[in-house]
């Protein structure tokens, strides 16, 4: 893959993670694989979404805080490139503040709260009556993380194109205002590859659900979480045929096995019965050992050295503050709010 | 009065207006007058709170930017002294807008709703179903400006007084999560004077009912407002008796005519009958012309140097900025949100 630089003809791509917990396989799957094939591609922004994090997070900021670094130091492992992608903290992107308190005012209430993602959100977490005010405007922070950067695509998980939908109208309704194509609207980017099943064969990977392979484990800590995979309850013997559909070893094994032909072989075998649990986790955690080695390496060797990679941090921080805050001074202007500059 | 510097004893004291229209004498009587006599007093800082104009004004930010001028000069005209009060320009301190969506996280959506002042204008304004989030949010965007300058004293309406609970709940709600008095709670202070009315005797005077008399009014429509004054409808001819109570005209003399007794004599001869309203009206109306007539002069010699305004705005913005950054800084290490400086 060529090292081309970042170009203005290339699209911008605006992704992040809210840093409350190291990144895992999910993530890896879902996402931090993608981005790093995309910064040859795209302009690359991501976000260390701790405001955002704060919206349900608020009682624990310093969850969020101790994260920041976690997440970014795996960023850096899986090969996230700072000389193709700025990485930004969030919280310190003061015109992203400004950016979101003026789109809420372009957005209803009853809007806000027909949203599918953050209904479905506001269930999941419990909140009942009582759901924070940042929670239930997330949606509109996030319109303003996106067209802070001006970005075109954004990767999001299927369950999240509302959230495009939702910052793809106040885009809309702010180019009409200003009669112009200001803000550009942004593609939903839904990966190939959907979520990665918890290690207990649970639809997702979390790691509040105990089910997760953090990138940064160790070699015992991989060869633990393969052990306890769930994989067929009813193949209790090697001799007996066993199924491979929602078999969590198989499944990581089509996902992170290159060798595809060997691994049908192996499911035909499983099937047939014969081949017993024991191999076939063998198989797996050699190939997830081999996956996350020189990750877990990397990561150890950034993490001796926090200054370097807050440096990162603090550079990708000032070029995103610039960018930012242009586009919030062009909105401002194209809507024609108060300036000294233009007084 | 002693023109005494402000010194850190002083309680600090935040007042604002949106600028939506020029100011009138509502608003002289209501908050004008006794900022005059604060800034001798307290710290005072005062608030062109144009961001908070656009929760209900997105639709025209032009108007809301023109009125940030309007509203400096009567400021000035009326004798609020930028050596002793700093005025800022509220867009231009991004400080309180990031203050603002750290709130949103200890507020939730059914407190917001249950406000009252915020039921009554959601009503009065007519927005149904479609209320703007940014106009639902405001009373947070309120804590964030009154703990942004952590004023101790909030001159507000008595209508207003739930905005001023709101905001100690959330500085109560802070102080104990981080185990301090961080921020101080606000007094309400309710102005001895409420509300003038219109000059059709409404309740309240207000540029969008038409009833009000600008500062910046000239000479002729001084005069041409008091012809129109609302009296005693029953009070057909001179030799009637009349009522004074709800008779704008004596409204107004109880409030600007500095020589009560003579009020009180007018007012026992209008009620026994003999006093006829053009009379009355002729008081009332020297009583105006000498109030606004250095108002309107130092306004106009104000405004045809435009530059000197901007300065005096810009100026007291630049230390706006510094307090309420200091001041997120202050939330933010308290919280313990991500910080390069304390990583």
């Amino acid at each position: 893959m060529s090292q081309a630089p970042q170009t203005a003809q290339q699209p911008v791509i605006l992704t992040g993670d809210r840093p409350t917990g190291p990144l895992h396989l999910g993530h890896f799957v879902g996402s931090l694989r993608s981005r790093v094939e995309l910064q040859h591609t795209h302009r690359q922004h991501v976000l260390l979404a701790d405001t955002q994090a704060m919206t349900d997070n608020a009682h624990d900021p310093d969850k969020v805080r101790r994260n920041v670094l976690e997440v970014a130091l795996d960023y850096l492992a899986v090969g996230i490139d700072p000389a193709l992608t700025t990485i930004a903290v969030q919280s310190h992107l003061p015109a992203l503040a400004e950016l979101t308190l003026l789109y809420l005012n372009f957005v209803t209430v009853a809007r806000l709260e027909r949203n599918p993602t953050i209904k479905e959100e506001i269930h999941a977490r419990g909140f009942g009556r009582d759901i924070p005010a940042g929670f239930l405007c997330y949606p509109v922070a996030q319109a303003a993380d996106i067209t802070g950067f001006k970005a075109q695509v954004v990767p999001v998980g299927e369950d999240q194109a509302p959230l495009i939908e939702q910052t793809n109208e106040i885009v809309r309704r702010i180019n009409r205002q200003v009669d112009a194509e200001l803000l550009p609207e942004a593609q939903a980017l839904i990966p190939e590859m959907g979520r990665l099943p918890g290690i207990d064969g649970k639809a997702k990977m979390s790691k509040s659900l105990g089910n997760s392979i953090p990138l940064s484990s160790t070699a015992d800590e991989i060869t633990h979480a393969v052990k306890q995979m769930y994989t067929d309850p009813n193949h209790l013997r090697a001799s007996d045929p066993g199924t491979v559909e929602g078999n969590v070893v198989f499944t990581y094994l089509d996902v992170f096995d290159p060798r595809k032909e060997e691994v049908e072989a192996l499911k035909d075998h499983y099937r047939r019965g014969g081949l017993g649990d024991m191999v076939v986790k063998r198989r797996l955690e050699e190939v997830l050992q081999n996956l996350l080695a020189p990750i877990r390496e990397r990561r150890t060797q950034l993490a001796a050295d926090p200054g370097y990679v807050f440096g990162i941090l603090r550079e990708g921080t000032r070029k995103s503050q610039d960018i930012t805050q242009a586009t919030l001074d062009e909105v401002r202007g194209a809507l024609g709010t108060f300036s000294f500059d233009r007084s």
